[in-house]
């Protein structure tokens, strides 16, 4: 629940907070996902991304195959002309410098002010102390959602380093951040999202579980970039329910990913083969392949 | 006619201008194509590419599909020893910054004293003042060709920012453009191309249309990027005829992705074989599915 | 040889100089590149790369799609908390940039320290006064490997600027630069490799050559770049045997081309199955398909 979890940002100004969501019963998510993909479809959100150089390239195809607008453009000469007209944000550290962050603060800044919802990918956060203290002060300006995998939530949630072995890529399983997610997501008000075989997502008390994805992702540059940039997607035209929105995006990305593995060969088929299956996605495989459930 | 649109750049110092070029009748455009492309491919020019971080792959591997050789170098630094020896200049400023920037001019001066033709790809330039002051400082720099959207070249034409709730992306149709296109064409000296689903090109008095591409194009990011550093390959090698070389660029580049089509099943395959159709394109092919026409 | 190369960066401290590597009869390479392969595959190792923004996304999956954990992380602030725990790391010069530059001397000198090697990729060392002078600079840092075309490969051991037309392409064939190398690798102690039709590898006194690989790699921007990449993944993996290390990640590559290429349509298709053969390769296929001897 958006209000609830402080992510007032998103919410009409002086509206009174509303009632959490209702909690969707697990055979209803498939509807859902599909009614959010037909929205993003028909209304093309203008999503800025201000990113890592790796992710670029899928980025926006993911996000023009999904059926959104992407937009890359990051100077901070920029961000006060451009970024009040976007439908979202999406924020990623990936490849960290000075004059970047200055422009993921400025354009969160701004998003915030404008009522657009922002959502973080804190690659790597452990990986030197100035990425986690940019992770830190970004944490202040209020990101509707945030998506790593599990060693970033845990490193992220524990406002310390953790020890990583794999750089950019988990050292964790998913099932083991979920706590660490719950506590970050009442610390930041943020819906916070963790990647794995199964990506648990959470608004800090409800926790649901998407089992959608294929382990070959890993082996992939940037996958986990491109969805955290659809979910910026999907909560721009449903922020008032930033859970279910997180939670679909996650598994639309996977069900595609799937589909895109009947056709693969390998990663670099695999690849092109998602690409093509978000964008050609149609109801009926979705809705028979969503698996989304509650987990608490 | 190159002279008479005061592209003197391109035409040798102190040469007496040229008349017009005489009209290509409109079933000549594919031999004329199919000459350009072998002239390219056994030149194998030197492109310098100063662009977007988001296009730059699939820039280069364009380049390289049409016979090019790309060189995406583009530090401050190098502009003196290196761009004097390319053969052409492409400046796209979909990620601009003020590095970026100063960049750009400093090699847009340098392939003009040299007498290299540069294009000019104006990205979104709607989208900030920055943008649309930086375009503006570079027209005074005198491209050879500017090609951008129908956003892009109303925009850009009248010198102010109009509103475009697509960011990068067109919410105009090129038709729309084709006057401001020959108004910025008289105003700047530049052969002016309008992107669409029809490309339209002038050198502010002749227009000319191209029908070849499909429309999943808009669904592959930098695609617009791509084509126009294909135009600076193409006028490269034939820079007093900028008009037919810019016409040609656009053209062969839609067949390629018209060839493309017909073995995609999405954007992602679109793309890949979009690049393997623009290598292995033959004659017999590229002359059967022209489609340009004199349009004024 | 690595202690009798001066590559002592990658022996362990106070280690006595082991006597130089034993040659690998020619018909042994299969089986020794497959052990390389699978050792890297088993430890994953963790490349930092900090590289041209062309080849990002290439080169990070040809890293995955070989087995290893590519992070592309190159700001300043974190090479002091990052690099030392990298297992290789490889410097790119192909977009080159003063930051850029500070980035990677900083790492290049923490990862001597840490006795991690490092590998140089000198793109197109001789288009600018600035690039030669990195290079040179970098060279005092001790790189275990060089790799380059011929051009780079002969501007870079004559320390000047060679005059090569064709920008980021090699204007000589690599036959020509082995003299070049084998006097480039006595001044600086690294191995030096060749890239070409046939691929010459020395540590200044043995060379050997590596004829996997195909002609169309020319057509795909940063194939260069990413062996260079898959170079420090194996010289992680076996630091001792510099030189065997260097030829077996230029044969895998060459091999997983070759592969490719018996599914490709074109540059982009070759591209995509490169990569999904890199991921798949088995031993009998490498074995029977490696092609590299003994020169000298």
């Amino acid at each position: 629940m958006d209000t609830q979890n402080g992510i007032t940002a998103t919410a009409p100004a002086g509206k009174i907070p509303e009632p959490p969501e209702p909690h969707l019963p697990d055979d209803q998510w498939g509807r859902r996902a599909w009614e959010l993909l037909q929205k993003l479809r028909s209304r093309a959100p203008l999503i800025q991304c201000i990113t890592n150089v790796v992710s670029m390239d899928l980025m926006a195809n993911v996000l023009l195959a999904a059926g959104a607008s992407p937009a890359m453009l990051s100077s901070l000469n920029e961000i006060s002309d451009f970024t009040p007209g976007v439908d979202a944000l999406c924020i990623n550290i990936g490849t960290l410098s000075e004059d970047g962050l200055a422009s993921m603060r400025a354009a969160a800044s701004v998003a915030a002010e404008a009522g657009r919802p922002w959502v973080l990918d804190p690659v790597a956060v452990s990986a030197s102390d100035f990425r986690m203290e940019a992770c830190l002060g970004l944490l202040e300006l209020r990101p509707a959602v945030i998506r790593g995998n599990a060693s970033e939530i845990l490193g992220l949630a524990s406002a310390r380093r953790i020890r990583n072995s794999k750089g950019v890529d988990s050292s964790h399983q998913s099932l083991d951040a979920v706590e660490a997610a719950k506590s970050l997501s009442r610390s930041s008000g943020a819906i916070v999202a963790v990647s794995g075989a199964v990506d648990y997502i959470t608004d800090g008390h409800t926790v649901v579980g998407a089992r959608n994805g294929v382990s070959m992702l890993q082996k992939i540059t940037a996958t986990g970039c491109a969805v955290t940039a659809l979910i910026a997607a999907f909560i721009s035209v449903e922020p008032l329910s930033a859970l279910e929105a997180t939670a679909c995006a996650l598994s639309i990305f996977g069900v595609a990913a799937e589909l895109g593995m009947e056709m693969a060969t390998g990663p670099a088929s695999l690849r092109m083969h998602l690409i093509d299956s978000l964008d050609g996605l149609n109801e009926h495989v979705l809705v028979s392949r969503m698996n989304v459930f509650r987990v608490s």
